[in-house]
C-alpha cells in the first residue's frame, strides 16, 4: 500500500507553454500533450477566455493545468507570471510559441508593422528565455523549446517582416543552445514547414485546406509529438533543430 | 475469443539496418531498438562473426533478428539480400548506417582512399535505397533513414574524403525524401554531430572518452531513440533532417 | 571638341553609404571608393565631425562627396536624407554598414539592449532600404547593399543580441532581393567574416591585431572592392550573398 | 631604356581552364577572360577539337593559349598535363569547371550513371585540385576555383546523382579552402544557380531560352567576371563561395 505523505513530497513537474490561442491551435495541442504526460501544464497567452476554455477541457480529461495570461512581451507581465509557476512547483519544459504573422508588400510594410512581428516573436521569445531559465538554472535541468517556420530559415516576400523576426529568434536559439547546453538545459527550434491544420487556416484558407488532401497539412498532434520527443531525449544525443512538414509537401 | 489462424494472417514487419559492425556500435544500436519494438530485425554488414555474435545476443533477448551478411557497396550482395527480406514478411523501415572514415590531408588522400570513401558511404547509400525503395514502394509506406555526421554539413581537413562522400549522402537523401515522400515513403537524414561512445572510440581514443565526462559522447541507444522517433512520427509532421549531439558539445 | 553644355546633361552619379563612422573603418573605405569610381557620395552618420573631416579628405581626393548626418532609425531623418539625395543627382547604388555590436552572456542582456541591436542593426536597415527603394524603383535601376557579419549566419554567446538582429537583417536582404530582384534592383548581403583592421580593433584589442599578421585581419579596401564589384555585375548573374575573410582565418 | 633581357625574366603567367567544351560555354568565357587578362591559359578538355577551335580564335584575339586535351578523371592525364604546365610558366589560377549533368528519377538511374556523374564532378575536381596544388604551394601563392551549381546546394529529383556529386565537390572545396588558404592558397566556390546562356540550353531548350527573357539566363561572360574578380581579392578579404544568378530568377 502506497503511502498518502510520500506523494506529498513528489514535486509537481511544470510545462510553460506561451503562445495559446485557439484551442485547435498548436499552442493547445502542445498544452494537451504535456498534461497527458502528467505535467501540470502552464498556458499563457492574450485571451484569457480562450486559455480558460482550454483549461476546462484539459481538467475534464484529468490533466492538471493553470491559465496564467499574459503578454510575453511585458517583462511585468512575465515577472508575475513566473513568481505563480514558483508557487507551482518546478518547472520542467518552456515552449515558445508565440509569433505575429505579417504580409505585406515590402514597401507597404509600415515601421511599425516590421517592428510588431519582431516584438512578438523575438523580443517576446527572448523575454521569455530569460524568464524561464532562471526556474531552469536553478533545478539544473530542463528543456526549453521555440516554435520556428518555413520563414525562419529564409526570407521571402510578401513575408519580409515576419521571416526577418523568425530568422532572429532562431539565431537566438542556437546562441541559448551554445550557452545553455553546457549547463544541462536543452535549448531546441522547431521548424513548422507548411501550414498547420488548425482553426486560421480553416477559417481563412478553405480551399488550401482542401486541396492539401488527407495529412497534408500539419496536425497539430503530430507536431507535439515531436516536443515531447525533443524533451525526452537523453542529454548524450540532444537535437538543435528539427523540422516537419507533410509528407506530400514541396520544399 | 481470438481465432489462432487471424494471427498467422498478420505479416511479419521487418526493420532493414545495414551498416552493422561492432557490438557496441550505433548498427547494432539501431537492431536492438527495432527488435525491441516488435520488429525482425535483419542486419548487414561485412563480418558475418559480428552479425552472428549480435543475432544470438538479440535472440537471447527474446527479439527477432537474421543475419545477412554483404556488402553494400555490391548490386548482387543486395539483390540477394533482398530476396531474402522479402521471404520473411513486409519491409517497414530500412535504415543505411555504413561509412568509411578516412583521414589524411588532402595532399597524402590517393585517389583510391577518395574513391573508397564515397564507394562505401555514398554509392551504398544510392544502391541500398534502391533496393529498399522497391519493397517499400510495393507495400505503399514505410521509412527509409540514413545516418550523417558533423563532416555531412561541412568539409575540413583532415577528412576531405569523408566530408566529401557524406555530404554527395546527404544531397541523395534530400532528392530522395522530395521524390518519394508524396509516394508515402518517409526518407530523414539523421547527423551525428559527435563522437559515438562505442568501440572505435573507446579503443582508439580513451583518453578523450574520459575527458568528455558522463554524457560528453553519444550513447547509441540514444541515437536509436531518435531513429525509433523518426519512424513513429505521423506523415502529417515528417522530420526531413535531425540534428543530435551531446548536451555539452561545441558547434 | 567637346562642348561644355553637353557634359551638363549628364545626370549626377549618387552612392549613398549609411553606417559612416570612424575615418578607419568599412563606411569611410565604401564611400572612398565609390568616389574614386566617379560617384558624388553622400554619407549617413550620427556624428557630423567625422562625416566632415571625411568629406574633407575625399574632397581633397578630387572626389565628390556630401555630409548627411542622421539616424537610420529615425524615418524623419531618412526622409531627410532622401529629399537632399534627390536634389544631387540620380540614386545608383545605396549600401548599409550600420550595426550595432552587443557583446554580452545572454541572462546579463537587458530588454533594452536587446532592443537596441535590434533597432539599430535590423529596423535601420528596413527603413534604409524603404528611403532607398523609392529613387532606385522610379530610376529603374541600381544597387541596395547590407554589411552582415560571422554572425549573421550563426548565433552563439556572448552575441546573442547582436547574432539575432545581424539574422533578422540577413533575412530581411533575401525578401528584398527576391521581391526587387526582377524589378532591376540588385539587393545583396555581404559576410564580413572576421575582424576588420579599423579604428575599433587597433584601439581595443591591439594584442589580437598583432597576433593576426599581416593581413590577418579584414582590410577595409579590400572588403569595399566586394561591394564595387558587386555594384558592376551584369544581370545576368547578380550574386545574393559573398562571404570575406582573411586568409588564414579559421571557419 | 628598358633592356630585353630583363623581359625574359618575366616568369610567364598561367591559368589553367579544366573543364572546356563548347565555344559559347563558361570553360570557353574563362579562357577568353584570363587570355584578355594577360595571362597564359591552358584548356583543357575531353575534345582536341573543340580546344584547337578556342585556341584559334583566342589566338587571333592577341591572347596567349595552349592546347592540352585530357580526361580529369585520369591520374596520367592529369599527369602529363602538369608537366606541360610547368613547362610554360608559372601556375596563377586553376579553374575546374568539369561536371556530368546527369538526369533521371532515382530508381532509373544506374549504379553506373552514378558513379560516373561522381567521377567526373567529385573524383575529377578532388584530382585537378591535387594536381594544381602542387605548382601553387611551390610558388607560394594561387587560385584554385570551382564551378557549382543550384544543385550543390540542395539535393532534388530528377537530378539525384548530378547534385550528390555536385554536394561532394562543394564539401571538397570547403575542406580544401581550410587547409590551403592559410598557406596563401585561395581555394572558391561559384554556385551558378540558374540555366547558363551556352550551346547546351539553346540547343535543348530554344523555348527555355526564349522565355526566360534579355539577361534571363546567365551570360558566360558575366560569370567569367565573377571568376576574375576573385582571382584579384585582397587575401585579407577572400570569399569563399558567391553565388550567381539572372536578376530574374526564382530562388
Amino acid at each position: 500500500m502506497t503511502e498518502p505523505q510520500e506523494q506529498k513530497h513528489e514535486p509537481t513537474r511544470v510545462a510553460w507553454i506561451a503562445g495559446v490561442g485557439a484551442s485547435a491551435g498548436l499552442g493547445a495541442a502542445l498544452a494537451r500533450r504535456f498534461a497527458r504526460e502528467g505535467l501540470t501544464v502552464a498556458v499563457t497567452g492574450r485571451s484569457r477566455e480562450r486559455l480558460d476554455a482550454l483549461a476546462d477541457e484539459i481538467r475534464g480529461a484529468g490533466g492538471n493545468v493553470i491559465a496564467l495570461p499574459g503578454d510575453v512581451t511585458s517583462e511585468s507581465d512575465l515577472a508575475a507570471i513566473t513568481r505563480q509557476l514558483a508557487s507551482i512547483g518546478t518547472l520542467e519544459v518552456a515552449v515558445f510559441n508565440a509569433a505575429a504573422a505579417t504580409r505585406a508588400a515590402t514597401l507597404e510594410l509600415t515601421a511599425e508593422q516590421f517592428e510588431a512581428a519582431w516584438r512578438v516573436t523575438t523580443l517576446g521569445g527572448f523575454l521569455f528565455a530569460r524568464a524561464a531559465l532562471q526556474p531552469l538554472l536553478a533545478s539544473g535541468r530542463g528543456s526549453l523549446f521555440f516554435t520556428g517556420a518555413t520563414a525562419s530559415l529564409r526570407g521571402r516576400p510578401p513575408f519580409a517582416a515576419f521571416a526577418s523576426a523568425k530568422a532572429g529568434l532562431r539565431s537566438l536559439t542556437q546562441s541559448l543552445a551554445r550557452e545553455f547546453g553546457p549547463r544541462n538545459i536543452h535549448v531546441a527550434h522547431v521548424v513548422v514547414d507548411g501550414g498547420i491544420d488548425g482553426e486560421r487556416l480553416r477559417t481563412s484558407a478553405p480551399q488550401r485546406v482542401a486541396e492539401r488532401g488527407p495529412d497534408g497539412l500539419l496536425n497539430p498532434d503530430d507536431i507535439a509529438d515531436a516536443y515531447w520527443f525533443l524533451h525526452r531525449q537523453g542529454r548524450s544525443a540532444w537535437s538543435q533543430e528539427i523540422d516537419l512538414r507533410p509528407f506530400n509537401e514541396s520544399f
